[in-house]
């Protein structure tokens, strides 16, 4: 099936214990050409990996270890860094200067212009690595991560919202200054540390907005949508919490460009989309449900118009976990390393 | 405490096993005013309405019938309707002529134009009635309110939407043509009827948008959101299904006007709403969830500008079957009447 | 409605911000004999209340303060304590010598015999006030507590087991050794503390059993189960997560004795329990569900049985922070202090 | 991976849009040795597969159509019918006749007794296939599965409590008399069909028992566990349902026989199970959650004594779709037919 893999690649995952982390171990404990060697985890050093993960028991045989980089760089070629923002930019620069490939699935190295990320985030301590870095929305950047040896993997709301936008942005569809975006999460995207938004009981039966026009993935959308559009483009982002474990679905709001119509928009998509793996555009008159897309790496996409309004309203659809991460990540060390780009990510979803 | 109540009035309630039915039978079973006389259910005729909802064992003692005219007139002063648009019409003028007061929770008659309401649902049947009905959002109504007989109760998404923007329409705060209005409920507002798409396993842990751009709420609100600033105004309406029993959040974005800043908002809405007992606005860096107005009349309101694009966001909290369908009528109904607003509707929400 | 109460009793609950706490002080809130004077919380000294919990603004106007002693004897007549074990056995004492009334919903006094208590929790250091407390079962305990000063308010588990269980064993029914009692609670009683098990997303959707037959809750039931059996008894106990916010069901298992027909189960439960406003006995053929008693202080019960094996199945549903916890500790004040049984627990349950 | 298969069987699903069929179309799509040549469907047929389940977009290709026989014949050569009972047995005889293997999910053929199975269904049209048909509970059946041609697969319950019970009742390790086994399933296990029952408001933060000691499964149970004990067994049998998707956690209750230690009850699961890939028994101190197995043809057991009763408290977990259905009717097709046990049905469960 993969005739190429002839020697299995060594990968290392630090941060394997929080839910991003986890899923990297679920994804990559099944993937062909992967030889699964170094789990790090603070809070579960020394325990094995399906203790904390009993989900697991028969598929990942590791014990977790204390983060020792002269360790994973000698048991690794290929490091994912699930961690929070702020850690990797001082672990990142030694594993490159090791010649590893890295693939980091926080903040730090998603900008190119330090100021953006300093403003959003904290002093980068590492910049002259951003502009090597390169963005990872898989099918947007294809080319670029191919030759990429550290990747700044997208956020979840930049993923889901992007994937819809940057087409109709790039053709010109749009117009880029009057971009809404309503995106809902899951709550397994807070991630797996303990805070009173994550308790069951504050979340349960409920539905909140949080952070609105104030969440650190708003300059990220901006960066990505302002470097498609060759100007600066900055969008209002509101991000809600569904009470539900994994999935994402991010609801746009534009105004079409004069004589722009839906077939123009479903072509262009179309066109933009149809030879990638990941992203499935929905037939008229159906739109994603996050139940559709759960557990795996695809984004659902659909629209329709209000023509009264001259506006289109997008609708996208992730799993947080996956396509929003992890499975994002997969997606990139595949087109990195000439696997084939769906290794790992072929699962078909549950029906319900 | 309500010492001008000498004697109850007699009230029925029509369609009284549907879930707007049965949360209008819990609020009338405690209200100090009321005498519950008649129950109608085309289901459960002749079934106690305790073995239908045993939660309300204890509380209610009637027994469903079939709808029969004479008797709802000969025992009943106030009828409130709780069945789908179009059986409301080829009642009403019946209960209208018998002088009995009716609060219609359908569509049946929330437009005064009954071309827009044919356009949105289908030919009308007692369109004489329709001037003489009051659109029951009752803090905007209240003065038109009290002196009907006739309500046509606001739509659950009309509801939330209208509360937030009405004051800010009526002061020129924002541009009503740029309103675009993302809405998030819960499952009960689509009833009781089976459906797919009520299913458990088809909604649970999942998340998705329905009738985009084309839900019959959208000429609703396009319709008051007019009359208030005298000008046609179409919006944009997206709802959206959440994982959830009750509740609805809606997430309204509009262009504020020149020079209009985050003050101006707050002393808008504080102006209009303060003396209302229903409309809690949230103290300035905190915003509305579901939870905090599960089971009651509340609306909470709050918002946030988005500096960088001149917008504000907007964002209200209902629980869709009190303030968004019984227990407005039932406010409506003590405006009318001339109870306390809140009669009936006092019980304090849970915290949790 | 409640003339014998002229003057207001002065209320304080410690540990107000917890969600046994919390669920208090609603309740209170609409008592109409009580007027709350203190809350104390560790954790929100000098914060409002209703900006923990901001469903209840326009409810409850209190701050936070932390624990005074004298300022608590000052300020209130009857105080609630909803603090984890451990902590009330050093405050009470203090309460008690001040002659004031004391529910204490820890499991602080709810033991007679020290050693019981001693070997599940830990050493006591009020030994001397066990036999002056009284257990809170308020159908089971009624006389004792009318007279009480100190109520130790029964856990949850106990309260949904031993309401169905002890008619049983009182009119010799059924076999007490063989009891087994398989109970489910929803997240909530875990409380508001953070911890990985109450995580949205290590619940959501999943189910599970913990503490099997090793639960603090055990020597309870047993204790009281010996008591009204008049011998030692000893049950199998497992208690299950649901993922749901409230709500308690409890099946029981027990043989019958000889000759013990459904009958004589019904009319044992029916006797028992028809005086009571709180239990409620379901009518052949239904069962109780945790929806039907949501946000009430019901506890409702159903049975059937299985002729060949001859066992009853007892079914008990409960709100685990209303009768389970916060209702039932009211209820026992209402006894206590004479107030109708019923006041601020009167509230109407959802139909759904 | 699997070099024995040369020639890919054909297979056909009867009954293809219920949640069974479904998930075992998902399941089939991705087995190495299938090719998925018939979905039948009375509701929709004629409507493609992946617009009635968008989830599968990319992984099924077939349109649905109506049952026929002939065609279902000529083009598939194992037949998996996933239809409520009394419809299978109308149609599996002229299956047999034509020498085609057939693995039925419906009640049908689990019974060798006719009596038995007409005492809880209804009177059988193929009895005289009964004896032909063997019992698909894999791990317990696996020899005559392999030379079997119809299987009556298990249902649900019977899975989850009889993986857990048959090698204790083998082994004379408990009293079989003296089992009550109290189960607790997702909403999924009551099918794709509406009631009022599966709405999500009326299951939604609800928890309730059902047709308690009179489900169909109780017999079912009590044949299989006559016939490992070698005397007749009834047990008693309570299913409850649980506000989530997928999963079911059974809780089972026994008398030990005497002298029997934790120790040997952990060695005799240990040794029915060590070699069977989906049975996985927890470390001394974890419990089975159904999170770990959701989506999985996994069962999970843990155990606990309760040492002053003498009694031991089994808890397995599936997935009531997986193992409980579909997956195990996956792993029958795979042992009657010479695949690897596990083909198909090897994809990592999700961590959360």
């Amino acid at each position: 099936m993969t005739p190429k893999i002839e020697k299995k690649v060594t990968v290392g995952v630090v941060g394997a214990t929080g839910y991003a982390g986890a899923e990297l171990v679920r994804i990559l404990s099944g993937h062909p050409g992967v030889a699964l060697t170094v789990l790090t985890s603070r809070r579960y050093a020394n325990v094995r990996f399906d203790h904390v993960y009993p989900a697991l028991r028969g598929h990942v045989d590791l014990t977790c270890e204390e983060l020792n980089l002269d360790h994973l760089q000698s048991a690794c070629q290929i490091v994912f860094m699930a961690l929070p923002h702020k850690i990797p930019m001082t672990t990142v620069p030694a594993l490159m200067a090791a010649n590893k490939q890295v693939i980091d699935l926080s903040a730090d190295f998603r900008f190119q212009d330090v100021q953006v990320y300093e403003q959003a985030y904290q002093p980068h301590e590492a910049p002259e690595l951003l502009t090597r870095a390169v963005y990872g929305l898989s099918e947007v950047f294809y080319k670029e991560i191919q030759t990429a040896n550290l990747i700044g993997n997208p956020g979840c709301y930049p993923t889901s919202a992007l994937l819809a936008l940057v087409p109709l942005i790039q053709a010109e569809l749009i117009d880029p200054s009057s971009v809404i975006i309503d995106s809902k999460s899951g709550v397994s995207g807070a991630g797996r540390s303990l805070s009173l938004g994550t308790h069951y009981c504050q979340v349960n039966d409920s539905f909140k907005a949080y952070k609105v026009a104030s969440h650190r993935h708003n300059p990220e959308i901006n960066a990505i949508a302002s470097q498609i559009a060759g100007i600066p483009v900055k969008v209002t982002f509101v991000p809600h919490l569904v009470p539900m474990g994994r999935g994402m679905l991010t609801t746009q709001y534009a105004h079409l460009q004069e004589h722009v119509s839906a077939d123009d928009i479903r072509a262009c998509l179309n066109d933009f989309y149809v030879p990638r793996p990941f992203v499935r555009l929905c037939p008229p008159g159906r739109l994603p449900e996050t139940m559709h897309v759960r557990g795996t790496n695809y984004c659902d996409i659909g629209f329709e118009l209000d023509e009264a309004q001259g506006r289109v309203v997008l609708i996208s659809a992730i799993d947080n976990l996956v396509k929003g991460a992890a499975g994002q990540a997969v997606q990139n060390m595949n087109i990195m390393c000439g696997f084939n780009e769906t290794d790992g990510l072929t699962q078909a979803p549950y029906p319900v």
